[in-house]
C-alpha cells in the first residue's frame, strides 16, 4: 500500500501536503509560524479531525521556538506563555472537531508542567517531545482502529463511504479508510463507492486519491446519487469518521453523514462511525450542544472557480451535521467496537483510553 | 412575476434560453435544423421533460421545413416522410422522460393524418399547429398544476425542491415551481431550499434563478445539507417534478429524488411530486423498468471544467433515480391532486386527460 504522509515534522516547520491542491498535485506545504499553521487548519489545507490536532500540537512547538528565535535570552517562562498563547490562537481556527482542543489542552498541560528548574530549551524539548508522542500516538490508534474495524468487512464487500476519513485526515492510515486498507491487506476484495461530499470535494478529490494510490477500486459519486447506489448497488456497509462524538453516540461528522446515516438505514445496511477516543466529548450529553461550523457561502456559489449561484441569491453551508446514535450500528475506536447503548460503551471506551 | 420564456418558435427556427449558460447569461440559442434542436436536448441547453417535449415537436416541424426548403417541389408525402425522419432521430437523444415520445407521437400521428390531397404547404401548417398546440397545452396544464398545488401550501411556508422543475422545464411556468409561483401569487409568505443538484446544478443555476427573478427567497443548499435542513429549518413540504411516472405512481425524477424523498418520511415532511398527465406512462407496472440514462463521467469528474477527481478513477452518473409511490405524499397533475392508492387516482387523471 502507498498511503500518503499527510503531515510531518523537520524539527523547525510543519510540513503538509497541501489538501486544497489535491489531486491535481502533490504540494508540500511548509508551515514556519503558528498563523501559517492557523491558516492552513482554517482553510483546509489540512482537514480530518485527527490531523488538525496532530498539526495544532506542532504549532504550539513552533510558537515556543519563534519565541526563542525572537529573543535567545527568553526566560522558560516567556516560552511558556508563548506556547499557551499559541494555543490560544490555534483553538480559534475551528469550532467543530474535539481532537483539536484535545490535542491543544495536552500541549497546554506539558507547557505548564515546566517548572522554574527549566530552561527556555528545555521547554521547547518537552513540548517537541509531546508533540511526536501526540503524532506517533495518532498513527497507532488508527492502525487499532483498522484491525478492530476490518473484522466488520466481508470478503468481496461493497462499501460507502462520504467525504475523507483516510490517511489524509490523520497522522496514520486514517479511520473509516483505515478499516478498509486493513481489510485490504488481509487479503479481502472490497470496492468503496465515495460519495464526491459537497461542497469541498473531499470524497473526489481525497478519498479517491488515496484509495485509487493504494489499488483499491474506488468510483466516485455524486452525494445524490447514495440512495440510488445503496439501493442498486448490493452495498455490505456505510463506514465514516468523525469530529466529535457525544456521551450518548450522537457524531458530528462532515455535512451530509446524517444524510447518509438515514439512507443506510432505509435500506438496512450497516452504519458505522470509525474515530479514535480522543473524538470522544463525554462533557456533551448528546450531539444537539456540539457547535456546528458555518463556512462561507463562496464554497457553494463558486466552488470551483465559476459562480455557479445567481449573484443575490443565498446560501446556507453547514460543514458539518450529527447523527443520531440511533442510527449507528457500532463506533469503532482503537479499544474495539462500541455498540449501543453508547452511554455504557462509549464511557468504557474512554476509561480504557485513560 | 417575472418568469423566463424558455423556449419560442418564429416560424422558422426554435429559440431557447441556452440553460447550460445560466446564470452567468442569458443567451438565445436559435434552433434552424432538427440536428440543432437534438444537439441543444442533449446537451440539455433545454431539459426539463415538458420543455423537451415541446422543443422536440418544434424540431419535427422544423424537419418539414427543412425538407420543403431542400426540394420546393417536394409532394407532401416527402414531407411526410421527412417529419417523421425527425421525430425518429429526436427520439434518440434522452430515454428517460416520456413527455419526449408523447410529443412526438402527436406529432406523428399528425403527420400521418395528412391525406394524399394536402399540398405539402399544409402538411407543415398542419404540423406547425400541433407543435403550437402542444406549447400552449403545456402552458395551460402548468397553470392547472398551479392552482391545485398552491391550496397545499400554508402562508408563511418553508419548502424544499431538487433539481429544477420550474418555468425553465417546462413552456409555462413550472410544474413544482407553479405550486410555488401560484401560493406567491394568492399572496402566501413562502421561502424555498433549492438542493444545488449535482453534478449540473439545475438547483443552483436554474431555480435559484427563476425564483429570484420573480421575488421569492431562495436559499441554496448542497444536495447533502437536505438532511439537516429537513431536521433544522421546520420544512413544510418537498415539491419536486417528474420525467415518467408509472401505473403504480413510481417517480423517476433527476438523480437525488430518492434520497430527498426518504429524507422527507424520515422527518414526516409532506413529499409531492407536480407533473402533468403527459408524463403519466400507465404502460409501465413499475418504475423498476423506467430506462435510467447514465451520462457522462466526466459531469462528475470536471462538472466546472476543472478536475476533481483522480485521472484514473471512475466516476458514475445515472441522471435519474426512481422513488417509489410509498414516499409520495400526492401527484399534482392539471386534473387535482392524486393520492394513494396510485393505480386508480393516477387511472383516473389519465381519463381525465383523453
Amino acid at each position: 500500500m502507498n498511503l500518503p504522509r499527510t503531515l510531518w515534522y523537520d524539527g523547525e516547520c510543519l510540513h503538509l501536503i497541501d489538501q486544497t491542491r489535491l489531486p491535481a498535485e502533490v504540494v508540500d506545504r511548509c508551515c514556519h509560524t503558528p498563523a501559517d499553521v492557523w491558516e492552513a487548519i482554517k482553510t483546509l489545507r489540512v482537514r480530518g479531525a485527527p490531523a488538525i490536532g496532530v498539526a495544532a500540537a506542532y504549532g504550539v512547538v513552533i510558537g515556543a521556538q519563534q519565541a526563542l528565535r525572537s529573543d535567545p535570552n527568553a526566560s522558560a517562562i516567556t516560552i511558556v506563555r508563548a506556547a499557551l498563547a499559541t494555543a490560544d490562537e490555534l483553538a480559534t481556527c475551528r469550532p467543530t472537531a474535539v481532537n483539536l482542543f484535545w490535542a491543544l489542552d495536552r500541549m497546554r498541560a506539558c507547557a505548564r508542567a515546566s517548572d522554574s528548574t527549566c530552561s527556555a530549551a528545555s521547554v521547547i524539548d518537552r513540548l517537541r517531545a509531546e508533540a511526536v508522542a501526540i503524532h506517533e500516538q495518532d498513527e497507532a490508534l488508527c492502525r487499532a482502529i483498522g484491525q478492530h474495524g476490518a473484522g466488520l468487512v466481508p470478503d468481496r464487500a461493497t462499501l460507502l463511504t462520504h467525504c475523507n476519513a483516510g490517511a489524509l485526515a490523520t497522522a496514520g492510515m486514517g479511520t473509516a479508510l483505515a478499516v478498509i486498507y486493513t481489510a485490504h491487506q488481509a487479503g479481502k476484495q472490497v470496492r468503496v463507492y465515495a460519495d464526491e461530499t459537497r461542497p469541498l470535494l473531499q470524497g473526489a478529490r481525497l478519498t479517491a486519491w488515496e484509495l485509487s494510490q493504494s489499488g483499491i477500486p474506488v468510483t466516485v459519486i455524486g452525494d445524490n446519487a447514495a440512495a440510488h447506489v445503496l439501493r442498486d448497488k448490493q452495498v455490505d456497509l456505510v463506514v465514516v469518521g468523525a469530529d466529535r462524538i457525544a456521551a450518548n453516540g450522537d457524531v458530528a461528522n462532515k455535512i451530509g453523514t446524517y444524510g447518509v446515516a438515514l439512507l443506510a438505514a432505509a435500506h438496512g445496511v450497516p452504519f458505522y462511525v470509525a474515530a479514535p477516543t480522543t473524538t470522544l466529548d463525554l462533557s456533551l450529553a448528546s450531539g444537539s450542544v456540539i457547535p456546528i461550523e458555518e463556512r462561507s457561502e463562496a464554497e457553494i456559489a463558486q466552488g470551483f472557480g465559476v459562480r455557479t449561484v445567481p449573484e443575490n441569491v443565498q446560501c446556507y453551508n453547514p460543514a458539518f451535521d450529527v447523527t443520531p446514535a440511533r442510527l449507528i450500528t457500532g463506533i469503532i475506536t482503537e479499544h474495539g467496537v462500541a455498540r449501543p447503548p453508547y452511554e455504557i460503551s462509549l464511557r468504557s471506551m474512554a476509561k480504557a483510553r485513560s
